[in-house]
């Protein structure tokens, strides 16, 4: 089974149990950002947590398979359309060297990890409007000299 | 004095008196990483900020007009090359679509504003190397049908 | 059902039932112009709304529940080729720095919101040659220092 | 005198007499988005309102000529990064062909017209939150068979 | 019947019945290239010209309503690579800010529409090899201020 | 002297004597659409006519040679933004597959030449609006096998 | 019959048949180059040419029709990827100017033909390892004036 | 001295000198495409080429260096606009595969080298009008395995 | 059967049998990264190595002929968007320059062949965190004047 | 001192003083590849090696302090075109996935990182013709789930 077809059986097991992505990572104890990216095949899953989601969602060893198979991470569009994942690409256009900046003058030269990384997305209720509050956790890794 | 001008200008004062934006940013009662990007030139100050920030470097009214002016965010990359600003690209690619599915669930379809929109960073200790936590608010904006 | 499908679906009863985006939105008491857009996938109906809307039309729930769900909005072209399209696109680029002039200095620094944003078009008739009335209404969100 | 030095001379003058684009456009009898995006330099002056704007802001012959020179009119930008003009091509990725429908239903087929063309913009005072009022006004032009 | 679909029709009927382009248009007082572009799928036929098409060619009410239909009119090589095609396209390369500078010098400014549009194609022959003889004749549209 | 500083040369001299480029062409016996494409650097002129043109308008043998000079042809915009220039990009994009069904159906498979090439503008008055008429002769280049 | 089918029709009677473009072409008293074009649908075969490639393979007249109408030229990749190809892409990248240099230093300004254009490969044995010898040979087509 | 001042220096001395590149190269004993391309700063010249290259044109040692330094290779369009120079572009696109496949089935799986390269261009004079002879020679490269 | 069939046959085959490229090249005495370009259809095995990858893995002769036969070599994205090949790409962006200089440095102006080309992939384990030793082996080849 | 000046200074001095980057590297202890990215601008040096570097060539504390400074790394070419550094880029193309496939299988999903990474370069001499040796050496970084 291939990565696409693995997301759409489990959208369409996910609908049909009326479930969500937080009760999900929740009953799973896993985090429910990276369950979901696991899910649409942009991550894969270690063994045991394969198992696990697909047994939870009562679907095959196929489906743990493709959950744990390594995955070609492909986006089409350079410059995202979809106004909620445009507006992040915006930040990183906006605040990119910004970002530099700061991170290098605590850090020294180097970058924050892709790939040691995790992400948190929480939901703040305001009166004037409930917030969104996104969470990026990378670890730094300095440039080397040799 | 124009934007570019006006970030010379400070860069060359802050590398003279050694400052770092986050001594400016607590000294001035400001968010080092929103006051790097109005230094920057890709945030206009209001007027009190704008000249608090432009006498706490010695620098002259023009500075603070400067800061004060609106910009025009442009920026030349359509995906940027610096590994750092890069990373926060291909967080953007990777994990979108995943963003937009937890996002969307907890707050129903709309957007995280980057206008109503604050950023922080911090560096987390960790002996396995440390680690940038970078955090972003923004208010959630809902589609309104009509 | 996706909305690809949904689309089609709702096109053809349309046709064969022969009647207008203008009847149909106003015996729904909905905007024709976000009555399209709903149908044509690029954005979500409220549940009573997307009720309304496929008992209209005599379609099932499949129906209603396609024009419920949250859309990915994507575009295919950078830049649109379709004349009526185009021109809109063309009219961003010569007068887009002119908006931008003018609507700060209304406004201060800050942007109309493409979310909490509502359109409407009216044919007004001239001798001369009909003219349309495009008509945008957006909420002003300002930028935030922090 | 080109139409670069000519929108720097008319914008320098006006912050030193601290007008406005709407100042302006009332007491020349202009509308202020048509004066503006003539001193941006993206469109031409008539003869007659070329001399009253240049008289106007106290500047010479050669101010006047450039504002009626014709101009090549190029944007270098395909997809803007600015988030205020951003937002304006979004609305044409997200509505463009849902404003495809409602004018070839309401006109039959053809386009609006980015020539024979006007364009206004007001503030709506509203307690949660201004917003901006956009009105386009073209011509509808027939496609015609021959 | 969708216009992918009546295109390839009427190419096959016309090859079946090997008739030419010109004979076509001649026969049924139309302009060739117009009734091309129609059976090609770029331009919409009145109702009266859709049906004089398709009864000429022995084809149904099914290919009368989609040349009736107004097309989206979408090309995909932004730079046309075929030789004929890209010849057209070199000469508004070449040409284009000439034909600026002359057709604004006659008429002021403004330019040749599109849409208010016909063309015609003539074979002229000559022993040092045939010519081909391409009309465009456009409305003009002014410019106007506002 | 390069194509650049003789097309701003020329067309300074222009403006000072008050020229049209159709008073020049028909003063100098030369079609005004290629005077202008020779003056604007995009094609060269030969001796004689190069002579005869620099003569014409006051200027020096370094004039003559740089329209003698044989061009680069480049131009910057894949797509052009200006809405003259751009009509006519769209008129190749819309009727381009329709042009090669026409002249391939009346000469065989080959091209339009765009080097053996001639192009003319004629104003035609009309009470509805007058028309631009553009016409251009190229020579056909049939395919060879061998 | 498409191009698409025809091309793979003759590729496969091809592999059955053992053959080689050179042994067809010599057969055939044809070019292999040019052979090799028309099999692949880049060029059309006059009807003779097309009627002994397809008897001489042993296929109907479905695939002369095929090889005799007129392609559309079309490549997808700007920048083609194959490294055989990209080395002539890059040979026109480098030596561009310089073949405009010497070209037009011997023939006066204009261009050579790929369309009165024929082309050849030959193998050239050499111990220090073969050498590929590529002939172009185009008609010299000059501007002209008028 | 960079590559760019040399090659105005070098082509500023053939016009005083009114020298071509084919006089130059047979003077000089190295073939004009070459020797061309050197002057152009897209090949670096041997030692002894170098000084022979700058002593025949009475220039000192600095275009002697520029002449000998290795060159970066660039160019900026990836698509020429030159109509010379594309079609130079256009025969690689619509011959490329069919070079790849005769070039493949007389040598084996490889390529043509472009940098073990030579290239000539000769005039060959006939009453139908001249043609040019463009001959590439380039070392076959197997590819291996390993 | 053409490669893209070849690839999944044997990639299905390799995992029923859960086998490994490097067990599988260790087995045949072909490098294990050789063998994945070659079963991935990025390069063409030798007759002899065709029929022993083949009969290794229990495939027949189509297998063995799609492995033998010449790919044409065609990546889609300009930028790879995986993280495991951006860095790679990145890492040409980065030392590309640097690369240059040292090895035009060592060795004359000239390249590194991509063709006589081969690669090797190592694990080093490390303490600290395993390390990629990725190593290049490629034919020299100097540039050549004529 | 910008990263520009002072790489075009350095180089000079490296020219005056007939230096080679190996010489340079290996005098000062650090790999000449290193060494060459930092004097291009394209990595910064620790305090020490910028101090030493400098000193070596007998340059300033403002080259020092250059050389000290965290580039921000800029390629303006997405596909570059020198063939040295093209032919990296096509072997990341050709490579790449086969590179994923095989790094995968012996470390698990993860990447090679472009930042703990080094890189050398050695000339293996070879009658048959000298060869390059690139190694590059990059910390695994694994994949985590959360």
């Amino acid at each position: 089974m291939d990565k696409v077809t693995m997301t759409e059986t489990i959208i369409a097991t996910k609908l049909e149990r009326n479930l969500t992505w937080e009760t999900m990572g929740n009953d799973l104890g896993m985090s429910p950002v990276w369950l979901t990216s696991a899910c649409l095949g942009m991550n894969s899953a270690p063994k045991e947590k394969a198992t696990a989601i697909a047994e939870y969602l009562g679907l095959g060893e196929d489906v743990a398979s493709a959950l744990e198979a390594y995955p070609t991470k492909i986006w089409d569009q350079t410059v995202p359309t979809d106004p909620l994942i445009y507006r992040l690409y915006e930040i990183v256009g906006v605040y990119g060297p910004t970002l530099k900046e700061v991170i290098q003058e605590k850090f020294g030269d180097g970058i924050m990890s892709a790939i040691d990384f995790s992400m948190d997305i929480e939901k703040i209720e305001d009166p004037k409007g409930d917030r969104v509050l996104l969470t990026m956790n990378g670890k730094f890794l300095p440039y080397k000299s040799w």
